[in-house]
């Protein structure tokens, strides 16, 4: 490294203003992410309490002066009075303090029979529960506004893609379905996720248990779990639920990007299948004309960072000794931030998917332009004896002469469309029109309307 | 560049010998690696038929001869006779071509009411099925292995670490239950998984559904499908299942590195807990004593394979447009990898587990050396009515004590003892011991042999 | 779990036929895939011998067998004779133990002052190295046809897009260079981790270097090796460049999936700005005119590929102890997929260019609906002296009107212009058309024809 | 999903207080994490405006009043007067939009032949070079205080190991060596990648560069860039510097996590070869003696959040058409908290590794417990004449008498060892020492003492 470098380095050293003993209490603290916790805190301690005053491991007097002390702090904490500091390391530290300064020594006897380790394992677990019972609820709502939607076009057909070229003709409802399946598969997921979060880890104390009589059956009762973590070590050190949960969240943006892709391309001019409201895009003041759709653009993005943060926790848990080790406290940030992501994108989605406008006239011309029910015309073929692959071959002849005349299948002789195969009668002009299409494929999972408005009612039932 | 770089891009291009056409057949076929999906293709194929025979969209002739071909195919593959085409691209073209060749008419009839679309993502979920069937079988195996190992050791003290620092003494049996609680947990994650694994594409086409009238149900119900998908776009395009196995998977791998990690700590010379078999490890030629544990080394390195065809996964289908792209033919190698890499280290990781020699009088010694019993001095004290945190002063200057003398806490006398709290009597060298101390964590998750062997109970009537 | 699980882990056990200690072998095993590092270990093993000799710790007599020897090896390897044992474990051993047949006691001679540790990182740093420059060969082909095909359409002008909706015209040349800058930087960057891949770990022996009196810059200076690594420890766990290498393999195929991207939305016949060569498109036999342009979309998937590779080798590092763990030997699977996948798609990708078909009517047609100059007419009323917002204002009015009478602004009159502002005159049409729009922007990286061809020149220069 | 679900549906609706219009203002906002781009923005805007009067597009009182404006803005941000409004987006609006109210059509003026796109990307640039500089200054001074740990340490003896098992003696001085050469390669990376970040995108404007007479190379060399991007469309969507830049960091933090790994390793009580400064750690009050490695746990803990970050990019711009996207805003987060991440830690690093206490007699120890010295005793017969698998063969009946008798290879007298092979004499002595063995590694990378302090000041002269 050249002299000139060095100098950099000196020009570099004199940023860092910060003492290193500062930077290490600022490296190790939690307590700038994890005052969020603070709610699911309180709440866990106080389960906490009421066990150990029925156990009679403190009194009575000592419980109820915790309670006094929480009701406090929860309230100093909601009018933005209580005063985090850093020197106390985390939400936990910071709160228990404050106790001890409102309730005295039975402040000093709350943290009988528990340690860091257990409680906030069972305050991460509170926190996500909530957070799964929110998204549950936004993918109920978000699966509602394309139900609408989709019941709105049940007859609206547009070309089905493959390989972004015309395939066959699907109405714009059936579309719509197919997201509305992958978000109930989201809400599934979600749910089987719970399972494994809503069981608690307190009593686990540090990693081997504690020596008081504690009834860690009444404290999951008061905080809704379904059930106790069975193994102490297990239960400090598991961060199973959180990396199931990221995955989980992972699908959710992924199927909000492959929505986010097709609303940007059908926004698109040269497409222009739809508009999207105007307060989820931006224009340009020197282009009226253009819309940009901002927002499925960036949440189609911020796939990235959820993928990101489940790979952080998964590199953050691989090869760790059990039982708790520092390295756990990185689990906070990319969980949070993978819930704020989850939960914004689809309360906006769930009101955009309100906000699209759906140009039927532009969706039928694309369907006209790719020969789209060749496949029906050989299904029309078999169906009067030709095996399939012979089938195929007709009407490969058929659309090349199409292609010739620059004119679709439905606009040909029924004479000039027997020179194909003679076994073509008067009612094939009912399978080549895209209304004809759809509606024969009348089968659950198929395109056809009455599918579609099945499939709504069937949704419909199921979400209450 | 320069021209010794522009000399060098010649050498290079001598390498290629093969011409591009070719590499592009390469580059797209898959049935380099599809080819194990054969025998589910060939399921899917035959109850594809058969319905077509009971709907009457074919012949009972052609479903017989449908029949008889695929019984021939099926013994060719198993012999090794059956000759795989690159010209035939996959798996699917190479059976019913050949099927073709064997059952004329009723082979090109095969494919009728169905597509590659459809076809294709039935097998996967077939052999996911039969995949996930595999595991939890292993880590049934693997979890009983373990139980057998931990109620030998029910008893057996070592000590419990929390961040690799002595914090106080646990059972080695208890300590395996922990890994017993992920797997169960692993277990449980697949079974989820499998249901939405478990539902039939079939029927979806290329996209839309088809014209024929098919009976989804009765090939879901001959398959042993729990259900149809509900929608045909969906159907075709979907690979959650494949992305949610691999969450799955990267879980199993990550808390295989986990026990990977402490196998190869203990095994090391300055720990020496265990002993693994010699079949797990290699030796070397020249250092006897040198035994290294490669299987563990080994599943802890392949810990990054799953995670990255996990983050494979996830990056194929960002921002997929719907429904069908030749994107999704890269699903396969990487479900396929993470399938082998999992069943192979349970498969392992079983028989190893009955090849651990635990060494009793090794973690006995690493208990005694530190202070791992202070905790449990600490609550003698809560329990004789001192507040924790003054309880824990009073046992820091007892520790600081010993340090001084070199000496462990149990071998202070009373009267010593007395000197940090008067409350001390003489029932306090029950709690200074080990096994006092396990003992008294006798609570549903603790670490008391007892409860260590109502857990084993526990789990063997589970697991049935 | 229930009886029937139950029986179901009977069933799955009969499938697994292969005893564990075969399982063993083959799980620890690695002949299988590292026989490709087969010519660069002999030629390690070569270059280590000759030194050997040189320095006198081997005799000549020795040399010359071992020189034999390999040649015959080499011969057996190339005509497919050698045999392969899963028993030798690696590739390594493998040749050694061939060799010692050929060669006898010179051939168990060669190991003298190396072990497998040093031996297998040298093997493929060898390998990578090959590898990038195939790479960096392959990314100049490709960037020579890119530079043909965009000096054919250096006047080619087209929409240019942000959001996916319409901004500023461009030229397809101009396009085409953005692609080249991104494979001119991935090439630097191959060539800036080849230094780092070029220094010689042999001589590090086991993890700490060797008594005997080696001479390792002879070696490295055999091999071609700028450097030789200078610290034992770091050389045999170093894996450093293997990570490097494949972060930037991740970028080639980021980038080879932005172009995919675009030409399959350009080949949908909604924009249908593009036509690809058939032999990189599949048809269907049904539908002849749809071709789906299965290399891009392939190309587009199997970035995921590469980025779950990065991740397999990071997680793989992470707080790995030193020296050599058995973890490394999950090294060369990702890294040798990772080689595949680039070099495959660069050679198609490179053939591709020459096969695309630039339909200049269906762009000019695009470029012309979105008032495209609206920029060019603010810039001009700036040069003119409004200030910038202002100008802005005045456009968005011009627009508005043009939507209103579904014009262009070229088509607007004079007088009507100047009613948005006085200061436009006559020559406002010579920044209003397409061509006046693109040849304005004439600076360096602009769209102007005139830079789009110094560009090209440039980088022709560059390339040699 | 049942009526209980849909009350909870209920209730979780009333937690989102905030409406959706305000809710898409701050998921689309970047001013609450880009605010920390406004020194190089300023910086940026300050170079553009000195261009514009330079090249007469604006007066030299406009630039003048751009300068006053800009001024002042720095110092209202640097007293924390500035207000951030997040209905201006961005930092750049923000400070426009300030700059307007002091410097009036001035200030509309500075906007003139740029637009966001390349203003945003420029700073993106400069905020990433002065990270880089800073890091690379870090990893300068972490390095230094490992060669100062080195030094003292050049004659401290432990075992070296591989498998976590002892393989051969090393000095401690060596194996931070190791780790000096990995923040070596680290800060050639961090230099390589500078010369991507370190051109210029300003003047691509929106994406085809602008009408107006700029000179960018005049900005460039204002700001210290040492090339300007040569293609626009590339200039505005290219995110590869901040991909390579992350993937850099992942090295680094790769790097920390495996010394934290043994920083841990050695502090556990079990091993005992080193302590580390109180201020690195955190005790317990109530085990004195427990000290928990706080900052190598959390930093090894850390390394999933920049691999994330990487895959959050790759998977960010994978598939993104040309030329901007809104996704791109998703660049800015993960790259800021790497950059914190890997500042922060290397910080603490550089301290931390002046805290660090050896521990040789326990490190002495260590190494005399393994039979260290069997591959010297291999050697030593190979230098005698014996083919190196012989040797090998003598040397493991040696080692197994020692195991028989528990004593290590340089207990057994002359008699005992020349019953191995009579090729054996006194001087074998000299290379069954600890010392012995490490002094004989004499060569460039090997352990012995003189390599260690020769490569110290190679290092130290390289560092300036």
């Amino acid at each position: 490294m050249t002299a000139q470098l060095s100098k950099k380095s000196e020009a570099w050293s004199a940023r860092f203003s910060e003492p290193v003993s500062d930077l290490v209490k600022r490296y190790t603290a939690s307590v700038f992410f994890d005052k969020r916790l603070a709610d699911v805190d309180i709440q866990g301690s106080l389960a906490h309490a009421e066990m150990l005053a029925h156990q009679k491991i403190i009194s009575q007097q000592d419980h109820e002066a915790i309670q006094r002390g929480m009701a406090q702090i929860r309230d100093e904490i909601a009018s933005g009075k209580f005063e985090w500091l850093l020197d106390l390391e985390d939400v936990h530290l910071n709160i228990e303090k404050r106790l001890t300064e409102l309730a005295g020594d039975a402040g000093k006897r709350l943290h009988t029979g528990r340690s860091r380790n257990d409680q906030v394992a069972t305050d991460i677990r509170l926190y996500i529960r909530g957070a799964i019972d929110d998204i549950v609820g936004l993918l109920r709502e978000f699966r509602l506004a394309l139900l609408d939607l989709a019941e709105q076009h049940a007859d609206t057909i547009l070309p089905g893609f493959t390989h972004m070229q015309v395939a066959q003709p699907i109405t714009f409802g059936h579309h719509m379905l197919a997201y509305v399946e992958m978000f109930s598969r989201d809400a599934e997921r979600m749910l089987d996720c719970r399972k494994r979060v809503n069981r608690l880890p307190l009593g686990a104390a540090a990693l081997a248990g504690t020596t008081f009589p504690i009834d860690r059956e009444r404290v999951a009762k008061t905080l809704g779990f379904d059930d106790v973590c069975r193994n102490s070590l297990d239960a400090v050190s598991d961060r199973d639920f959180a990396i199931e949960f990221c995955a989980a969240a992972a699908l959710v943006m992924t199927h909000i990007s492959r929505m986010s892709e097709e609303l940007v391309i059908w926004m698109s001019p040269r497409v222009g299948f739809i508009d999207i409201a105007d307060r989820f895009c931006t224009g340009s003041s020197i282009m009226p004309q253009k819309k940009n759709p901002d927002v499925p653009e960036l949440a189609r993005g911020k796939t990235g960072r959820v993928n990101g943060h489940l790979i952080a926790l998964l590199t953050l848990m691989k090869g760790q000794p059990l039982a708790y080790n520092k390295d756990n406290q990185e689990d906070k940030e990319p969980l949070f931030d993978a819930v704020d992501t989850v939960v914004d994108t689809l309360r906006i989605f769930a009101d955009m998917a309100r906000g699209i406008t759906v140009k039927p006239e532009a969706m039928r011309a694309a369907a006209l332009q790719g020969y789209a029910t060749a496949t029906d015309l050989a299904d029309y073929l078999v169906k009067k004896g030709l095996p399939f692959r012979d089938a195929h071959e007709a009407v490969a002849h058929a659309v090349r002469t199409c292609v010739d005349r620059d004119c679709d299948l439905g606009d040909l002789k029924l004479d000039e469309l027997r020179a194909f195969s003679t076994l073509i009668e008067q009612d094939v002009f009912d399978v080549l029109t895209l209304e004809g299409s759809v509606a024969a494929r009348d089968h659950i999972g198929g395109t056809a309307p009455a599918q579609v408005r099945a499939a709504i009612a069937r949704h419909r039932a199921a979400l209450g």
